[in-house]
């Protein structure tokens, strides 16, 4: 089955839609939000730990499953699906963004960008076409183009210039792609230069995509200035195609960006902060490690119905977190997948129900004074850590 | 429901036997395997996870529990099977070992041990009375006696004085044992000494307990004389009593032991080894970071029923470990211990059918060739870290 979106409802007060996303792995009811699972497993997670979470479709990350296990395995596996045993759909980075961030290890050119390996420094060479072909090889339904992530803060000629390459890799990865069934997303850039957005989203309209995706946001700029280019830009994109605000972000930006029009998210928070012991609830984040818990017999978090809060008491998880149990990074992650996935049920009714902006009104007001959130840069893969140290 | 033990079966050609314990928190059949639950949680397990692979009852490490997070916080939140949500048996050793193991920060009296923390090094004392309280306050279902755990090697002289301590102790935890509907096992030591052993075992039935451990074995002693000890103590134990071969391990060990009429087994063998990467299968020991499983794409074992074997090839498994993935320690740990469990479940199926002398002939001559186990010591916690390095 090929790859199709279906706009059902936009809310007349906002610019909130509800939608749904048809692949050759099933269906995805939008807005959602992706798990990320950047060296083919969702930290901490089973595929069934996920299903019951509730999560339709996860991110793979295509720069750390090409450096490892190689996407050719993956391919000969059957595809990413098969290899890590999760039937339902796939989204793939193009592996960019962490080329990118490697900084003095790569060199960007007019053909593609030359890297080094963070792992062991051997050098490779990512070109438009090879994105594709490695996202091809992994099997994912939807693909990204390889783009040019413009930084922050970036002058308006750069970006004009950063942007027109990616506008060319872009129909270098349109021309690319070879699977029908299968589909491709592109990114618009332009920093926070309207104009070089709006310059963007109809560069990449003209080209033809399967859905349209927000990048460079989420990688420094102060908040507000993401919040008015993110809504500055949406409503730019072709509406009869999926939005994806790529990297974002925390439950209160998700709730923004939904406002805005914005169809998918991902981002590492809900994982990355479960291992430092960072959890969100229905009354605000509980850091799991403070004294306050030691002898609460309380469930994390009493409306929250995944296994973590229907099992255990707070007192017990925070034992766990300090005693440093594998099974700590296991029910955090748990609980804080299912509290974005839920999040987002949430919000899908509330547009369904014509109520989203009510939603929206009382979820920013109850959680104005924990605002803040402790991942500047969404948008990454979740081996990036920078607190923890959780690996076996 | 107070405690007891059935023996439906023993082997006529073997000493092995067929038996039932109830307990407060549920029936056990026997021989039985107990994974290791050192600070509240079998590592990298859910609750549920390990009744899935048929876990009937766990055991749990007193000295862990009583420094972090205490006994009296496990107390008040009802008990160690509330806290950390399992609702079948738990037996508890005394913390004896741990802290014998600690080696210049305690000090043995006749009293009890002093003995300082290894977290933070504050001071704490010991006696029998005191390890008896904490675990009634734990809710153990089966308390073990504080037990001076003879070394190896140890002196005729050195191993009677030992025992004698042991035996005084053995007989002030059952004056101070207060709960009449949980059991207290007594422990045998003795070194290598055989009429020290027999010696052991009489006193011990002297005073009276719903159990006797094997204490003083596989604690660094060559193989050959722990199966001689072995072979020797197990007779002199009461028969209508469970009889539990403390820290003991490797699989075919546990098929020796049962030969020998032995009902528990505890080791952290199979929890341990798989955090390092070291699986159990039915067709031998894999090390699944090798370069011959990275293609690999059948399960671990075919024979196996559990969640990893039938989900997961051997070529994500070994991307998993490579990657230091969370996940890696989850299903690795998923397999070990079912392995151990469906080990028992073959042992007691045996017994049953009059063919236990055959399997056990069998499991020894396929097994012969890796029959060196990587863990010396099994009687411990699972904290005792040597290879590995797998905490949040």
């Amino acid at each position: 089955m090929s790859y199709r979106f279906e706009l059902f409802k936009t809310d007349p007060h906002t610019g909130a839609r509800l939608g749904r996303m048809t692949t050759a792995h099933g269906e995805v009811r939008t807005p959602v939000f992706m798990p990320v699972g950047t060296q083919g497993t969702v930290k901490a997670m089973t595929p069934d730990g996920l299903k019951e979470a509730g999560a339709e479709i996860i991110l793979g990350n295509t720069y750390h499953l090409y450096l490892r296990p190689g996407h050719e395995l993956i391919r000969d596996h059957g595809g990413l699906h098969r290899f890590m045993r999760w039937d339902r759909p796939i989204l793939t980075d193009s592996g960019g963004f962490q080329i990118f961030s490697l900084g003095p290890l790569r060199k960007i050119a007019e053909e593609g960008v030359h890297f080094q390996s963070h792992i062991d420094g051997s050098r490779h060479f990512l070109s438009p076409e090879r994105a594709i072909e490695i996202q091809e090889a992994l099997g994912s339904d939807i693909m990204m183009c390889l783009d040019d992530c413009t930084p922050y803060p970036a002058d308006r000629a750069y970006a004009a210039k950063s942007m027109a390459l990616t506008h060319r890799w872009a129909k270098r990865c349109r021309e690319a792609k070879s699977r029908e069934d299968r589909a491709l997303f592109g990114i618009v850039q332009g920093g926070v230069h309207r104009d070089l957005r709006r310059a963007s989203a109809e560069a990449l309209a003209a080209i033809g995509f399967d859905g349209y995706a927000i990048g460079g946001l989420s990688v420094g700029e102060p908040k507000d200035l993401m919040m008015e280019t993110l809504e500055a830009t949406a409503p730019l994109l072709p509406a009869g195609q999926a939005r994806y605000l790529m990297g974002v972000g925390t439950p209160e930006d998700i709730v923004e960006g939904v406002h805005h029009g914005i169809d998918l998210f991902d981002c590492v928070m809900p994982t990355r902060c479960a291992r430092n012991g960072l959890l969100f609830t229905n009354h605000g984040k509980v850091v799991i490690k403070n004294a306050r818990y030691r002898t609460d017999q309380a469930p994390l978090d009493e409306t929250c119905d995944c296994y973590t809060c229907r099992n255990f008491s707070r007192a017990y998880l925070r034992h766990l977190f300090i005693a440093r149990e594998i099974l700590a990074l296991l029910l955090n992650t748990i609980h804080n997948v299912r509290f974005y996935l839920a999040l987002m049920e949430r919000i899908r009714a509330a547009i369904a129900g014509g109520a989203f902006e009510a939603f929206r009104r009382s979820f920013r007001d109850r959680r104005t004074e924990d605002d803040a959130g402790p991942v500047a840069d969404g948008r990454a893969d979740d081996n990036a850590n920078t607190e923890e140290e959780d690996e076996p």
